[in-house]
């Protein structure tokens, strides 16, 4: 098995993409799931291009990480000017990594017409600034922007390029298909002209303009090309950068590479998803390998072959990936699905059952309706139980008001008065809060508190809104998705509603009840 | 330019997706879009395995198209049976299409262990089917399934069924990857030997499961094949079929292919955006050449270069597919894209001018506090407006307050009450609504349309919630963006706090204000 070098930029050209905005701290998750996985190169920032990725450097000094080195990205010096008084170059410095990754020129065109300087003047750029960098210790790769357009209007020089950032140090130069118009047999072709030429390692770095980000990076392994750099779900500006999470498995489970340390392998759904989420951007159901739909068979006769054989319309075992089949539930084979579900609560019941019928036509109804049971497996227990008879209610609402004020008074807009009844016990209490959903929240846990004191070890970790239908704007359906926890466990429960407060009232109560039915078992 | 036949499956294969469901009149509306973009062929069915399918064959006798023609889709006869007993067949027939695709086994593990028949059987029932339909006068295009798992394992076996469907009067030879995990080099490789072994045309199918679905069609055209088969926005079972809408522009854009009419390649883009909605689908920002973002530029440099030559970071120019190029605001976004918003409201402004320092800084601070102002332009305007001083606000709100009950009366469980002051007329009115941010933009728009009857033409055709920082559940930020529009123009815009309902205000008064600003300058 060969080696494949992997270099992630989801925090520097995944972060060029649009809706993309990362936190110092959303920074520094992903750099540590990263680690996790195993990637080699993490390219964390442009510390000279803003505060955040400046402040970003200055934390992830004091983070220990176990695989990955962090990167410092940046350009090479401006045209006519001391490499020694560049901003740019210092703030690369300040960032203290050990590697640095500085990008060039290698397009005639761009250097004429849009920086305006000479191709000699470019040359000394890139000369320059890999050797001061070399000279106070770094290792350099050296990334030959747009060196596929420069090869194809004007091949020598683009090949001068890249010849003179290895002769100056580079540990490697990393071939830039920068606006992602080629084709795999022009890439494969180039890169191993370069690999004939140059003493240093050979990157490639695509884009997905026309939609074959990853099918060129893959040419460019098969030409030789020892090091990938790519972002995580394919993120990045315009159509995005190509995407590591289909490149992995492409190379690794269907090609003879190592990407990752193969026993990581198997996070690779839990890191893509994590990646999407602190992004927070939805990841496309039909991504290969790790979407939720990649491995699911809706066809019956495509469902059929495949229990009987997985390799009929299976690349590969989905657990390889953390990832799992699935028989989408309009199948007759979706029953088994939900029957292994309705198993965990009550073992008795079986395929034909008349409960298991009702349960699957409930199903069908409430995903109608906008419910989603895939991320909300404590509701969907509910609904089993509640369908089964399993079910008693810990508390009755009587009543809730929830205001907001504008303005606020101390800070302090919304108000929410709640009133239940357990048993035969009747409990009034109010809350305030930061917006209507967190008072309300707050007035229910005040109130059953009282009676299931347990419920006092429940934090909300996690709220999501998705509005639903939204062309009818204002009055559209919204989908909350709430994630709980206690110190243990976490669980994740759904509510539907045109009204904001509704929906989010149906998921914290699922949230609640689910906890107070496990502990009642317990 | 070789002409490259366009076979779309998008209401076959692509319906096998997750969350796809097209009614009768769903089918039609697609095929309609679909002649009008000149597409060559419109696999439209499966007239033998579902009725839905039967009852649009007859309704779609009645539509006359300019281009396409519609296909009906079925399998081979059943082993050991007569084919004119086979049920499939007759329903294949009943269609009354000119041609017909029958699709057959050609890997030898498929037909001994999945549906267990012999080998020679298998060449049987390809020949009947075909020999059979072609003497009741059908075109028949054959679709060789799983042909390259079938060459891989059995080279000389799943050579005889395409020959043999050529030989048995098959106008076409379609080989399929229908798992989805080939190669470029392969499907080249092997296409180029099926040209040279079969006498009659040969295309392509391929699905997205290793995410090289577009790459491995282009990879069969270069090699000789003359059609492809694939689905809009590429949807289909598990990762989906190879997209048509990425295919069609490498082909005749980047290569010298037609596969559609150029004069109405300008379409693509109001296409692929049609089928979306038609299958209540979200297409995704970042799909090559037709996504939202495709032609968006963020970082400050790319958008520079951009204004400079837009052949920098553009393949082509965007509205040959009828997308549009974006600049997108963000900290990343240079000086010089603020600026150009800056000179649309006053253009005397300079780059280095301190308004324009102070529009950057702020621009930051905004972004710091969770604003993101490439999706609201609007917002973003109003902004600069507020910097240079050239914004006076239309209202100033008094107070609202909000109610939320449950139980609900009357199926209304909200309530906003609102009051505003215009120069020196108070005015205080109420609303309800579903959910509170529907009343309170009620109320707004009832309390400001006394004065502003103008704003009773905006409508509002999108809400969008996000949670920032969601790991602080209820109480974590959340930013709303809105879209609104008259009947001309619409126009987008954002809103950020703990409190759901304030983000909503903030938004909605944005959205209003920016309106009547534009209003009172024509």
């Amino acid at each position: 098995m060969k080696k494949v070098v992997i270099y992630d930029s989801t925090l520097r050209d995944g972060a060029q993409g649009r809706n993309i905005s990362y936190t110092v701290s959303d920074k520094i998750k992903i750099v540590k799931k990263l680690d996790l996985l195993g990637v080699d190169f993490i390219e964390a920032g442009n510390p000279g291009s803003n505060p955040k990725d400046h402040e970003f450097f200055e934390q992830i000094k004091n983070v220990k990480l176990q695989t990955s080195k962090i990167v410092a990205f940046g350009s090479t010096r401006r045209p006519d000017t001391d490499v020694k008084d560049d901003h740019n170059m210092q703030a690369i410095l300040a960032a203290d990594t050990e590697y640095v990754t500085i990008f060039g020129k290698t397009w005639d065109f761009q250097i004429t017409n849009i920086i305006k300087t000479t191709l000699d003047e470019n040359i000394g750029m890139i000369k320059d600034s890999i050797e001061y960098l070399v000279s106070l210790g770094k290792k350099v790769i050296f990334d030959a922007e747009h060196f596929f357009d420069g090869y194809k209007n004007n091949k020598e020089y683009a090949m001068k390029t890249v010849i003179e950032a290895c002769h100056s140090g580079a540990v490697e130069v990393c071939l830039c298909d920068t606006k992602g118009g080629s084709f795999p047999d022009e890439i494969e072709r180039m890169t191993k002209e370069v690999l004939s030429r140059v003493k240093c390692a050979v990157g490639i770095h695509c884009h997905d303009d026309n939609g074959m980000g990853v099918a060129l990076s893959i040419a460019a392994v098969l030409a030789g090309a020892t090091s990938v750099q790519g972002t995580f779900n394919g993120i990045g500006e315009r159509c995005g950068n190509a995407n590591l999470t289909t490149i992995i498995p492409n190379l690794q489970l269907l090609k003879d590479y190592s990407c990752i340390p193969s026993e990581n392998l198997s996070n690779l759904y839990d890191t893509a998803h994590y990646i999407s989420e602190v992004s927070n951007l939805a990841l496309p159901y039909q991504a290969p390998f790790v979407g939720i739909s990649s491995f699911s068979h809706k066809a019956g006769m495509h469902s059929d072959a495949v229990r009987k054989d997985t390799s009929s319309y299976e690349l590969f075992d989905p657990g390889l990936v953390g990832n799992e089949r699935k028989i989408l539930m309009s199948e007759v084979a979706g029953r088994s699905a939900v029957l292994k579900l309705i198993n965990k609560i009550d073992p008795s019941i079986e395929k034909n059952d008349d409960k298991t019928k009702e349960i699957m036509k409930k199903l069908k109804d409430m995903e109608f309706e906008g419910y989603q049971y895939e991320t909300a497996e404590a509701s969907f227990e509910l609904l089993i139980r509640k369908i089964l008879g399993m079910y008693k209610p810990s508390f009755e609402l009587i009543e809730f008001k929830v205001t907001v004020n504008e303005p606020s008074v101390n800070n302090v807009n919304s108000y929410a008065m709640i009133k239940i009844k357990v048993i035969d016990q009747y409990e009034i209490t109010a809350a305030e809060g930061d917006g209507p959903v967190d008072a309300l929240d707050g007035a229910l846990r005040k109130a059953l508190g009282k009676f299931y004191p347990v419920i006092n070890d429940i934090k909300l970790t996690d709220y999501k809104v998705r509005v639903l239908d939204s062309e009818n704007a204002t009055a559209a359906k919204v989908r909350v998705l709430i994630e709980s926890s206690d110190k243990k466990s976490s669980w994740n429960t759904i509510g539907v509603s045109a009204d904001i407060i509704e929906a989010s009232w149906l998921a914290l109560i699922d949230s609640i009840e689910y906890y107070i039915c496990q502990k009642g078992k317990e």
